[in-house]
């Protein structure tokens, strides 16, 4: 594969970076909202574009069951089946056959589940994974992993970790187009001692980038930090490194205080279809009665296309009356602040300000709730 | 009121003409989408521009309602509130105290209502439906009628026909801007005679635009072309002329051949959201299992944004997973059909073939469905 990951900035353990693709250049730290069928949700390419996104997430899980693999395949890949020029990454459908399928069997070669739309039975194994993201033609491509439901019993939590290595191994193997980055998915739970030791399972295989799975999925966000923090230590500071699932920007900024790259979340998205709005004074709740006739922006310093055309009164009033375009200016919105706060820590660690950065984001933003993919 | 209906061409009774409004001038034959709540529902006033609209319609007894014409007021006028600097029509919602309120009792003064979100009492007179369109400053605003239940008895009929001049008498008198077009609604069901005397007496008090209601309700087609046909030997030459809530392409192509300037319709949005897109061959439903694996554009002649970057599988595939940005493209290609449709027209009057064209586009577009507006 002849695409480069290359750091251009340090600020203690942060870093920028320019991650290479087939499909664009992708300036690190950055965010990719999350796209699971094909569409980010309520919004148009054009307006991805115009916020200034490089990376979407997408999902093989999903798009191989609808509207299936072989037929995006026939479309020339999922850039050209769903109008995106830029990259895509595709999650490998592990935490999807574990969190919504219903599951009927996991073995040494694979799992066999149900569909979570009509219950159809499928059989993923390692290969098939890849054949399906090849497929797609996604610029990075992630392994079946091997999910336990937490908590989960220490030699239940052996045997997965064995079957991620193995399924990696696999994966790799099975690999033939040069065009996808094939990152590697690190489990291990809560307990630092099996992540650093799947770690180093997966690194004697030997991936070009690093991802942190199984987080934000109920556990402490403080003893999540601790891991992301420990992990730091252990992974290859050449090689990209992404925390999958994890989106709240205060967990992001400390996540990028400890060398992570990547990051993906539905939060953005899915809480502004639940009417909350992210702004720089901290998040507001569109749908609140206080809002019925505020005449000012949704965020008084955001210079985005909603802030600079509508009021909190107008937005209130199309949530209230159930209306589509409601989600798409609130999806915009945060979306674009999204970006822009992925931006600036960008800009502050190339300043070596990131220290003051986050000292100043920290005091004034407060708390951030939890988040996990679907 | 300075401003002016010009007409600029004529092709038998079918002509083009330009109205003045206080927000720019509107080339007609125009087709009006519907904003009912103060959005052209999925769509954003940058797309409804770049399709090419100069006019939208929405909704006194909605707006009144929520978010209340007070607030709009406050705003600075409904588009501000919208952010909507081209013109507004407003209907004046004694259609929608009939057809979605819960109506407690007409009297000569107005009508009571409950409220069709959440039962609340409210008096429609004609002076409180001017006071709210004054408050929202549309462009175009819309006597208080009264609307009877069809069929009915002679009687009812004849007394609804002297309320609903009668209100509109007081409706003028009640008007105070200067910069609203207010027109009459022209009603008499299916009884051409009953049409006639309405028109009279609301000529009589006279007018700078007439509309034709009462329409698009369940009666046949042909009988509502044969009203449309007739009533163009009786309305003024010289003024708009507005046939309400009718939206099928060949029926409006009838009614421009017989006068009208101006029309509205929930038709291609609210189709869009159920699939269903107009196209130069007819219509599709993009649902349909045959376009699963089809790679061509929802219409071959059509060069909209989303005939250009889509296919009808992608399409299908959007509508299939209920995803947001299917409904935005289906709404979005039909405005564009409907809009280049009355271009057409335009052009079409303007070389004076406009026989052709309707010719042409009845022997290929065949038969369309009736509308009704909500």
């Amino acid at each position: 594969m002849g695409f480069e990951f290359k750091i251009t900035a340090q600020d203690g353990n942060a870093r920028t970076g320019v991650l290479q693709t087939a499909h664009g250049e992708v300036q690190t730290p950055a965010f990719m909202p999350v796209g699971t069928q094909g569409t980010v949700k309520a919004m148009s390419e054009e307006e991805l574009k115009g916020i200034g996104y490089r990376m979407i997430l997408s999902n093989a899980y999903h798009l191989y069951l609808r509207p299936g693999h072989n037929l995006i395949k026939k479309f020339g890949g999922l850039h050209k089946f769903m109008n995106w020029d830029r990259a895509i990454l595709t999650d490998s459908g592990g935490f999807q056959v574990y969190s919504l399928a219903t599951l009927r069997k996991i073995s040494e070669e694979g799992v066999e589940f149900q569909s979570h739309i009509d219950g159809s039975r499928h059989f993923f194994s390692p290969e098939k994974v890849m054949e399906i993201q090849e497929a797609l033609a996604s610029d990075v491509i992630m392994p079946l992993d091997d999910c336990p439901a937490l908590p989960a019993e220490p030699e239940r939590l052996r045997e997965s970790l064995g079957r991620t290595v193995n399924w990696a191994r696999r994966s790799k193997e099975a690999k033939t187009r040069d065009d996808q980055w094939l990152f590697a998915i690190v489990q291990g739970g809560t307990d630092l001692n099996l992540r650093r030791q799947c770690f180093e399972e997966l690194h004697q295989i030997g991936f070009p980038g690093y991802a942190l799975g199984g987080l934000a999925v109920g556990e402490e966000p403080g003893l999540r930090a601790e891991i992301i923090a420990a992990m730091q230590e252990v992974l290859p500071a050449d090689c990209p490194h992404y925390l999958m699932g994890v989106g709240p920007v205060l967990e992001c900024l400390e996540a990028v205080k400890n060398g992570i790259d990547l990051f993906d979340c539905v939060l953005p998205t899915r809480n502004a279809r639940n009417g909350q709005l992210f702004t720089s004074q901290g998040k507001i709740s569109i749908k609140r009665a206080e809002y019925s006739e505020d005449e000012s922006a949704p965020d008084p310093e955001c210079d985005c296309y909603v802030c600079r055309n509508y009021s909190k009164a107008y937005l209130r009033h199309l949530y209230v009356s159930g209306e589509i375009l409601g989600v798409r200016l609130n999806s915009w919105h945060n979306l674009y602040y999204y970006n822009g706060f992925f931006e600036r820590m960008r800009r502050a660690i190339a300043n070596g300000q990131f220290g003051e950065f986050s000292r100043a984001e920290q005091s004034r933003l407060g708390t951030e709730e939890k988040c996990s993919t679907g």
